[in-house]
C-alpha cells in the first residue's frame, strides 16, 4: 500500500519490508514472517554501502518488536546526521503503530521504544488510543484532546502531529462536538455506533515556536464500511502532499503560509511554518486536505466494486456441497461463515492500482473538496 | 521492477518475494536474504487459506535454489489445476532465470530444476545461453537458433518463447543477420563489440498445432549503457501487454490475429493462436513491439538522466579527502574507483516512477513505434 503510493505520486521508494506477510491481518489469518531488527538495519547498512541513502523523507509504519523499533530508529538518526548541514532537506514521518481502541497489539516493551525515538520524528500520525499511550493523557473530550496534541509536541518536541483516529465517548458527543477520524473507518465495531453522525474529523497541528499547538480539523464524510489498510495510505499520500504543500508555500508568493523571513519552509528545520501561519493555511492542512479527497474518492470507487464482488457470492453456493463435504452440522456452519468473512474481507480490499488517478487528481471530475478549519477548543 | 511495471498498467499484485535484497546485484555488493522454498510455499498457503488465488497469470522469476524452483513450480500447478475447467483463465509467464554469457550463476541443480517445471508454462523468456541450456543446442548461427526454438517448443511443449539476449559470434554477423536482444543492453560485456551495428533483435515464436515455430523478430535500436531489470521490466510488461493483445484479437473482427473457429482465443488453452495466423500477426508479437516501444522510451529518458547525475560528480571530489582520509595510495585509488562505480551504477538505474506514462502510452508524443516482421531462416 504505501510503497505503490508513494510511487504513484512520483516517488522513488527503496522499502525496507518489515513483514513479509501473505495478506493484511484483517483477515485474520496470516502466514509468512517478521523481519527481525538485524535484517532491517542490514538492508539499510547495504543501501549505505553503496551510496543509495540520499532520500528526501522516511516513512516509518509498523514494527514487529522493540528491537525493530530501534533500528528504525538508528536509520532514522543516521538519515538525520547526513541531512544537518542542510536542514529540511529530510524529513520523517512516523506512525507509531501500537494499538487500537484501548489494546497494544504489539509487546509492551515497544511502548518505550517509540518514545525514545519519537523526538527525532518531523511528523507522527498516532491514532487516539496511540496518543494515548504517549502522552499519558485519557482522550474523553475535545478539550483534553488538545492537552494531549499539546503534550506530545512538548514532550517530544515533535513539530507536526496528526492524530488520525479519535472516538470521544457518546455521552459527551453531539453533532457539533464529535470527532471521529477518517481511519476510524478501519475500526469494525465503530460500525455499531450507528447513532453517530456521518461525519469523520481528522485533527492536525504544526507547533508554534514555544511548543504551542495550532490546531486545525477536516471533516469528511465517514463510509459505512471495514477497509484494512487506510492508516498507510493516509500516511503515504501525506508523505507526497506535504512536501507538495511545502514547496508550494516557497513559489507562491500570495501563498498565506509563504513564510515571511528571507528563508524558505523547505529548508527550515522540519518545516515548521512561522507562527504568523494561521492553523488552516498550514503546508499540513492543505495537505491533508488532498489526502482526504483522495481517500473518499477512491473508498468510494472501492465501496461500489465491493457491492458488486459481493452480489456475485449466494450466501451459500452449490460449491459448498463440494468444498466442505466431509463437514457438518456445526462443523461445515463454522466453516460457511469463515469462508464468508474471508470473501467479504476480500471484497473491501481497496481498489488502488486501477483507481491510481484519484490519488494523483483528486479534484478531477465529480470531485470532493474538503476544508481545514482552524480550531480552538 | 516487475510488481510496478504490472499495477501501473492495472494489475492488481500479489508479490512472493524471493529475495529480500538491499539492492540488485549489479553494484556487485549486496546486503540481505534469500528465501527458502518453504517461506516461498508458506505464503502461497496463505494466499490460499484465504481465498486469495484468483490470479489470471503468473509471473515468475529468479528463484535462489532448485527447492525454490520446484516450490514455484507447485505454486503454478495449483494455480493451473483450479483453472482447468475453464482455459485460458490462466497463463504463466516463466523466466528460467539461470545464466548469461555463457556462465550459470546458479546452482547447478536449478538446470535440472527448471526443465521439470516448464512443460507446465504457457511462455518462457530465455536468453541466448538459456536457451542453449534448456534445447542443448549450441546457438551460433540464425539457423541453429530457430533449431533450438524448435527443440523448446517440442521438448517442453511451451507454445510461447520469447529469445531475449543473443549474441552470434563476430564471424558469423553482419548488418541484416546479427541477432541481438533488447536485455543484451544488460550485458556490459557487448558495449565493448562497438563494431556491431546499433541495433537489438527480440525473436519470439507461438508454435503452430504442429509443434512447429512460427517466428518473428523486432528490431530495434541499441543504447550504448548498462542497464540493471530490463529483463524484469521486459516480462512484467509482457504480462500486461500480450493479455492486451489476446483480448483485442476477439475483439476487432477485422484483425487477422483473430481467432477464425467460434472459440474465442482468450478461452483457448495457453492461448495459442490457430494456424492461419501469421508470425507477425500474433498477439505475441503486437505485445512484443509494443513492449519494447514503453522500454525504449523508458531508457532513452533514462540515459539522459543518468548523463545529468554524472555530470554532478567530478572524477575526484574534495568529500574524498575526508571520506577516504585514512588510506592512502593503492587503497585510496580503489576506494575511489569503487566509489565511481557505485555511483555510474546508481545514476543508471531505470527512471520507471517517473516515466510512468510511457510504460502506459509509448505511442504519445515522439513515440517510437517498432515492427514485428515474420522471420524465417
Amino acid at each position: 500500500m504505501a510503497t505503490f503510493v508513494m510511487q504513484s505520486l512520483g516517488c522513488d521508494v527503496a522499502a525496507i519490508n518489515t513483514v513479509h506477510f501473505s495478506n493484511h491481518t484483517g483477515y485474520r489469518q496470516v502466514k509468512g514472517t517478521k523481519s527481525t531488527a538485524q535484517e532491517i538495519s542490514a538492508l539499510y547498512a547495504g543501501l549505505k554501502q553503496s551510496y543509495l541513502t540520499d532520500f528526501d523523507v522516511l516513512l516509518s509504519g509498523y514494527a514487529p518488536s522493540a528491537a525493530a523499533v530501534e533500528a528504525v530508529g538508528e536509520i532514522a538518526l543516521d538519515l538525520r546526521r547526513k541531512s544537518n548541514a542542510k536542514p529540511g532537506s529530510f524529513f520523517w514521518v512516523l506512525d507509531p503503530v501500537m494499538g487500537d481502541q484501548g489494546r497494544i497489539y504489539v509487546n509492551e516493551d515497544v511502548v518505550p521504544a517509540y518514545k525514545k525515538i519519537i523526538p527525532h520524528a518531523d511528523l507522527i500520525l498516532p491514532n487516539q488510543f496511540e496518543a494515548e499511550l504517549l502522552s499519558g493523557i485519557k482522550i474523553t473530550s475535545l478539550s483534553n484532546l488538545a492537552d494531549a496534541i499539546t503534550a506530545l509536541h512538548r514532550t517530544y518536541n515533535v513539530p507536526h502531529i496528526i492524530v488520525t483516529s479519535v472516538q470521544l465517548p457518546s455521552t459527551t458527543s453531539s453533532a457539533s462536538s464529535t470527532v471521529t477520524a477518517a481511519t476510524a473507518a478501519t475500526d469494525s465495531s465503530s460500525a455499531s455506533s450507528s447513532s453517530r453522525p456521518d461525519t469523520l474529523t481528522i485533527i492536525g497541528s504544526t507547533a508554534r515556536s514555544d511548543g504551542s499547538p495550532r490546531l486545525f480539523k477536516v471533516e469528511v464524510p465517514r463510509l459505512d464500511c471495514f477497509f484494512s489498510g487506510t492508516g498507510d495510505m493516509f500516511a503515504a499520500l501525506t508523505v507526497a502532499r506535504l512536501r507538495e504543500a511545502v514547496f508550494a508555500a516557497d513559489t507562491a508568493t500570495d501563498n498565506p503560509s509563504s513564510s515571511s523571513s528571507s528563508t524558505p519552509l523547505r529548508t527550515t528545520p522540519s518545516w515548521q511554518s512561522p507562527d504568523h501561519v494561521r492553523a488552516h493555511d498550514l503546508p499540513l492542512a492543505r495537505s491533508t486536505v488532498k489526502v482526504l479527497a483522495s481517500m473518499h474518492r477512491v473508498l468510494e470507487k472501492t465501496m461500489v466494486d465491493r457491492s458488486a464482488e459481493l452480489a456475485r457470492y449466494p450466501p451459500v453456493s452449490e460449491e459448498d456441497d463440494k468444498e466442505f463435504a466431509g463437514l457438518s452440522g456445526a462443523e461445515r456452519r463454522a466453516a460457511v461463515e469463515k469462508r464468508a468473512y474471508l470473501r467479504a474481507t476480500k471484497a473491501a480490499e481497496i481498489r488502488l492500482v486501477r483507481n491510481v488517478g484519484l490519488l494523483q487528481r483528486p479534484e478531477e471530475g465529480d470531485g470532493v473538496e474538503f476544508v481545514a478549519e482552524e480550531w480552538g477548543v
